[in-house]
């Protein structure tokens, strides 16, 4: 749990009591590589903590082809946030590329935790916040960027990531097939 | 104000203290149709709350085109978040669509108003994370959708809105020209 904790350390202040207690109402999961935490037509049951490993989210289209919209490594949160806060059905599969540690905070537990670590509160702004801020960037990339230009942003932002995952995930992701990333691999 | 006071109660308790010391550290600004909040190569000085009108958030791509990225209406929010978060210069333009009354609460006082008052923090965290939540979803229908589907998924969402903007700025926010828009609007 150290990631965890070491991250909420960053933003909020947390006493040991304090760290005891919201340690006890989140889980630990291992999840292995391939292994859900979520699929298609379920509700989104909690906000998932990437301790160590990596998870993808993504849906199925028309053509029946995974369409990879976000991922998630060490210290970032994943969830589907319409289904996790409307409890509606997802969309969306929610699944580890690596044998991967989380943490989940469900959504039953949400309430009460918050109610008795309030700067949780701050901590969680902050996270949206910053991932808001990022997916309007995203939407400007979408508009701006040409695939060659989306991948050289992706290569220059995330490096280790683009060795981390397999190329048809990155490929997905990217909105490419895997032969034009092999191309675009080939001469950039 | 009563549009901004009214949607903080849907989420959060304020006393009528804590309204009075709300109203005095934000900023009532009255802005002319076409006047700007923002500019590109400005830092974003403030996070935007609609009391009444409309905001848009544009950038200009390379080609000298404004491309729309996002719309704000009555109790909405709207900020460029990177810059905001970041103090980074904008990339974006945040202009009024119509005469508007706008609610700000600006960068420099935004830590002192959630010392204050620390409810905020779960009424942001709350916005945020539903902001995100839509732009999770956004990410989908780009992959997902034909420009046809885009049109029709907007209009079935936001049946008024539609009525209400110029549609070219429509065109622009869907990824249209104008000229697209008009066929496919005498087509549906």
């Amino acid at each position: 749990m150290q990631n965890f904790i070491n991250h909420l350390k960053k933003y909020i202040s947390l006493t040991s009591d304090e760290e005891q207690l919201l340690l006890s109402m989140v889980k630990t999961i291992p999840v292995k590589k391939k292994a859900y935490l979520l699929a298609e037509g379920q509700v989104c049951k909690a906000n998932y903590f990437v301790e160590q490993g990596c998870l993808r989210l993504f849906f199925i289209n028309d053509k029946g082809i995974e369409q990879i919209t976000h991922f998630a490594l060490e210290n970032w949160w994943i969830a589907d946030y319409m289904s996790l806060s409307m409890q509606v059905k997802s969309q969306f599969y929610i699944q580890a590329v690596e044998d991967s540690t989380i943490i989940a905070i469900e959504r039953h537990q949400q309430e009460e935790l918050f109610s008795k670590l309030p700067q949780l509160e701050r901590y969680f702004r902050i996270m949206m916040q910053r991932a808001y801020a990022a997916a309007q960037m995203r939407v400007k990339f979408f508009h701006d960027y040409s695939k060659e230009e989306s991948y050289r942003h992706f290569i220059a932002m995330f490096p280790e990531f683009v060795q981390r995952i397999p190329q048809y995930m990155l490929a997905s992701y990217l909105g490419f097939t895997p032969e034009y990333l092999s191309e675009l691999r080939r001469k950039v």
